[in-house]
């Protein structure tokens, strides 16, 4: 059933400029994340969905992208995540789809010393395209750890400045491979002085407190450690890790970037 | 089993100065909704947990805010909410306990014209309380609506300028008494130019447009409206409601608050 | 030069509901502060400016609150910011006015050990009311420190885990009476663990290292021996000191409040 | 004079890898841009600066980043921003440094009917580098406008949906090559549904109302009429031009993209 209503977007354009993305951004939509034991982790989507406009179309339908996510429940992971993008290309008819999901992922952690389990959160990211049937995956996650700075050990006669970082680890999947977001989360909390938990008891403080200042790590030493552990991967084919380090002395941070585009 | 270590919060406290609220800020963990027709809505809480530290003790047990939490995973709705305060006070061992949760709630909507349904997304806050036994309980939701301005369309030959505006109604529950966060979004969107939809097809974007044409509104219009509906509800004991228009001919927002304590 | 245009805001209102506060919100605008040693510190100010509607008007005039901004220059400090509080009654016709201010100020301090000049940067806001020419003015200070865990030095063989704190000071003066936001920055930084600089060399690192590590400071004992301070001030009337610690072995933060009306 | 602390920034690294970004992030400091017609514009910048660290390396010297900034005042436009580009190139005694810079710009406006004059903001970014004595300058506005979408407009009888957008442009400067960012900002103010101000009388509200009923564009529109214009401009040889409209229908955005690399 076609409605009678004037089709605005459906129009000839005549300025011969290609769109590369137009779409929705920043809706908020209920998403369920398969983890590497495959659990279901429902949590909370922020979507940014995107196709190219060719030269001769006035506009794109902005409330296909929508339908798109409201048609079924949306469960994904690394390996299934394509199945949203290649949908949008569907519903928009074009070749050329791009998906940005942001969420929020929980992992259960057991604390150092008592074992105690609590739940720890993290930001991921996921941005899937179709570029004329090739597609890509880019996937980033936020992980924040201590630092403990290693001048401030040298020069001191007791303590160390300490602080949490985010350090966020960005990679592109070679077609066909795989990866777990927990082993990116593995990656960056092990290169840190030391990681995160929600629940801390005594004993485990203590762990963790001797653990940092037992392994400083300048904000250069944590993407050049990290940056050691991607470049073994054989699953990604460009990685970007950044740190950024709340410092605990000043009211700004410290910052490093290491690149890397292996193809 | 008992730590060995020492327990520095436990030492005496000379001061003499009461702590009003002490505990743990802005974690994330998994919560579940309970909605009005009893649907469970998985979704990200943002807790905040403290209780009131007398003037003797040194230090509060912060670890323990996180372990109600982690203890089980956490339904919730109005009428159960004062189960996750109450288990604070119990933790930690404290006759004052305030919880604030933060989250994102969503609800089908069926577009005005089509039918067509689709999910959008509110913000709300629970805020609760006991204070030497006495529980109260707060409840806030931010409401996106459009707004179109009654001036713009008297002075103009055409048109008149719209935007989206962010109503927030926050208000006491009675002890005993109930409400559902529902019936609060449906009081705001009722009171607006128009309320808002994920999807909409062209003949349901003609029926909001001309709706909200035909029903102007000032900022100090939607919040005399909804107080108006607010005054009638016998569940509550306070309201406060804002409206924040993000007017579409300025850089800057118009803005309008009433507030009525009817205790 | 009046307008032939219909005037919708200046109609009869029937609803009889007064609105406590209507204007603008969140607009940006050049302003200079006067420092203590008088010196003029150029910031962008972000201003909510409201009025108080009586039951009977339908509206109020935006725009002239936008014109009290853009009249002349705004240079100020706490004596003086009541004149824009004045200002906005008048051009408004009102007995009461609400002027919340935001912006940025800026200090020079030298590094502990070198004497190095650097500018720290403090989030400041203002709140002025006159409320049927009864005045008020409300000042809040953020000001970041270093916080060091006393549980952490005590049962760790070497270390303590430290991190930035965020101590925010409320305070509302007596009228008739002044102070100075330098002071109240004074009091966060030195009841802290460790306060923060821009630059900070080799020997400066040291002693702010150690400092902090011979001085830790639960977010109790911040509140507390700022409260203390808070209490001897005879320029006040009420105020509230909080701290959030952005927790270096956790991802959520450690908070605590103190709030005292004195009056 | 040198000190006699260990400096462990300076010792060897055998790691064998360059980290492409290093120094400091989001520093506030007060800087005084120079606009077209040389008035000096007071404002609070948000600097990002960084060099390459060479391989055989350990660590920068953050202090020194600081440093640069705290040596002078900072007083700036396009065309000398470059200094502080070198001069981070000296003190870090390094041949790459990327300076990235973001500031409040305040510009004076006419009101369309009345002609009365009030401050408009607009955010701003800087980002300059020096690569191997190669230097480029990127720089990025942020224009608020009033989009009306030409659907609402068709398909309705009375009325069309509106919304504050918000316009960047991004353009890469040729080498030896000048331009203004008030240029920047009029290309998005003129091919906006309407342009925003601070102060609107009654008459003024009725030629923006009008004005945007009369030029209706979608976010589509918007980005083709500016690429069109930067199309034409021979200063820049990279540009990158998007919309985000926040819907007035809808809790989400529509946006568009447009980017062209011309070299």
């Amino acid at each position: 059933m076609k409605s009678n209503l004037p089709d605005a977007q459906n129009k000839k354009d005549i300025r011969n400029i290609i769109i590369d993305k137009v779409g929705i951004k920043d809706i908020r939509h209920p998403v369920v994340y398969i983890d590497k034991n495959m659990n279901k982790i429902p949590t909370v989507g922020n979507f940014t969905m995107t196709t190219t406009l060719p030269k001769h179309l006035k506009g794109t339908h902005m409330s296909r992208f929508v339908e798109v996510l409201n048609e079924d429940s949306f469960e994904f992971n690394v390996d299934t995540f394509h199945k949203i993008v290649d949908k949008t290309c569907e519903k928009l008819d074009s070749k050329n789809a791009h998906v940005a999901l942001d969420f929020i992922f929980f992992r259960t952690k057991k604390a150092p010393a008592t074992g105690v389990e609590s739940i720890m959160d993290y930001k991921v990211n996921f941005y899937g395209e179709n570029i004329q049937s090739k597609s890509n995956l880019i996937i980033k996650v936020e992980v924040p750890v201590t630092s403990l700075c290693p001048c401030s050990k040298s020069v001191s006669d007791r303590g160390a400045h300490n602080q949490r970082s985010n350090i966020t680890i960005k990679v592109r999947l070679i077609n066909g491979k795989s990866l777990y977001i927990e082993d990116l989360i593995d990656i960056a909390e092990k290169n840190a002085s030391c990681d995160l938990y929600s629940i801390l008891k005594r004993e485990d403080e203590k762990v963790v407190t001797e653990r940092a200042y037992d392994n400083p790590a300048f904000v250069e030493d944590l993407v050049r450690d990290i940056a050691i552990d991607l470049n073994k991967n054989d699953n990604i084919d460009y990685y970007r890790v950044e740190s950024e380090n709340f410092e605990s002395i000043h009211n700004h941070s410290a910052y490093a970037l290491i690149e890397n585009n292996k193809c």
